[in-house]
């Protein structure tokens, strides 16, 4: 018999991978803090819980998909949190993007009572979460990764362990570094590129496939040419994941001179209202700065 | 019958392009500041010139192949230069990374005698050179770069018309401003891996197929995790290619946020003698900074 999965955060990716857990044959019980964001889990066969202890009550693996550290403290730590809830042996698996230190703090309160915990922080956008092929990067004990297993794979594609626990949080903001970093130089090279009086898609053409590509390059940049900025993935989202990397890297003693640059570009494009648009409209930081539009 | 080739400068880039051209059946006339870098040419068959005036006066089509901007100047502008021989109707091809300006004002210079000019910058290293699989950028006359084509097809395999007179210079400095700038993020990434007690190579695997990927940390990644800094591209000669870059953004008025920094970065590791290594020992100014080594 398959285990029972408790899913707590029913936001743009717990919707599709709630669903996707019910889908592959699991029992599945949700809690959202909005309750009427529970409604298409709910038809699609999922139990609606009463709090996050409730659903770690009647679960034996619970799932955490919330937005930010103090989220995450709450619906597992909190006042009817699932730490009030969980039996031992159970296993709870946070799949948010939150601070490393904190979720060393938070598996030791749970391991105190004999709740296991997993961080495996997740990529992909919400595109992934609805169709399964997410990437997953988990950090904890290889038992309970091998545990979890069959819901990972009902979730996602690309499932890596990478160490201990907090090491699919630290995995995942090393990823982050990566994407605003290549994002930077997208949106740098393509205004030098427009005001050097080049052809945008001529110039995408030319340099793509070789030592100068990368994913933003080859999926973002034209998106960029062509003013699209609809998120994959926000700027506020992408801000509250800078936070977690300026923190960590302040912890560690790592100068993050790239990345806190981007914190503060993405800081001015949040004061001017625009924190939901993809994270790549940072390069709009830079045409601010220059008083010129790529495309304009 | 094809074109007689005239080729200046047969640096570590030039030797495997003259070469090559030997190679496809072109008459090939050499001339090399250094004389006794012409004998591999010589021994392959280039006739060895006297002076770049009399390279030109026995070709059809001109290449240059040189360091910087001023060697440029002085093989084609300069006493017994490339413009004291070219014959009307000639070619120049000058295939040497320089300032987008002083094409533009070499071509006109030129021009006035009634010999073209395309500039067409290189990408892929010494062994793309040796291989005849360089990228190839090229600006200029539509009618030119067709009667360019079988000498480019002889030494590379990517040859885009990217526009006109310095749209390939200036393709070519939007190159490194995405390479140098991916390679920031690479070395943040890792550097913060790293002090996060991220196994690198599982870190690597983990967020290298996906949003994060790019061609500097699928094959700069595992060489800097080996502390291996064997040039692709040295740093020197990044840190040319980076002037470059920073002139014509001061030239056009686009802030150069990150490719600023990493020049500066850059300028670190050759005042500590290491301007010979590969130009993603970038990661060691980020290193020095911290205190710390990757691997180490």
């Amino acid at each position: 018999m398959s285990e029972r999965i408790g899913f707590i955060g029913l936001g743009i990716m717990g919707q599709g991978m709630a669903l996707n857990l019910l889908k592959a044959g699991f029992a599945v019980r949700v809690w959202n803090r909005t309750a009427r964001r529970s409604q298409a889990a709910a038809a699609a066969g999922a139990v609606v819980g009463s709090s996050p202890a409730d659903v770690a009550a009647h679960s034996d693996i619970i799932i955490t998909c919330v937005s930010d550290t103090p989220d995450v403290e709450a619906v597992i730590l909190g006042p009817d949190g699932v730490i009030h809830g969980a039996q031992a042996g159970s296993l709870v698996i946070d799949m948010s993007t939150i601070s490393p230190q904190t979720t060393k703090e938070i598996a030791a309160k749970l391991a105190d009572k004999g709740v296991q915990m997993l961080d495996a922080p997740i990529s992909g956008g919400s595109e992934g979460a609805a169709k399964g092929t997410l990437s997953i990067m988990v950090g904890g004990d290889a038992q309970q990764v091998a545990r979890a297993m069959p819901a990972f794979e009902a979730m996602g594609k690309a499932i890596t362990h990478v160490g201990g626990t907090a090491a699919g949080q630290t995995v995942k903001l090393v990823n982050q570094i990566l994407v605003v970093g290549n994002m930077l130089a997208v949106g740098e090279a393509l205004l030098f590129a427009q005001q050097g009086g080049l052809d945008l898609n001529k110039t995408l053409e030319a340099v793509s496939a070789g030592a100068a590509g990368s994913w933003m390059l080859s999926n973002r940049g034209p998106q960029v040419v062509n003013r699209d900025w609809r998120p994959g993935f926000t700027i506020d989202l992408q801000q509250k994941d800078l936070r977690l990397v300026l923190e960590a890297g302040d912890q560690l003693g790592v100068p993050m001179l790239g990345t806190s640059m981007v914190f503060n570009l993405y800081r001015t494009l949040q004061q001017q209202g625009l924190g939901a648009e993809g994270n790549h409209a940072l390069v709009k930081a830079l045409e601010h700065l220059a008083g010129v539009e790529i495309g304009g």
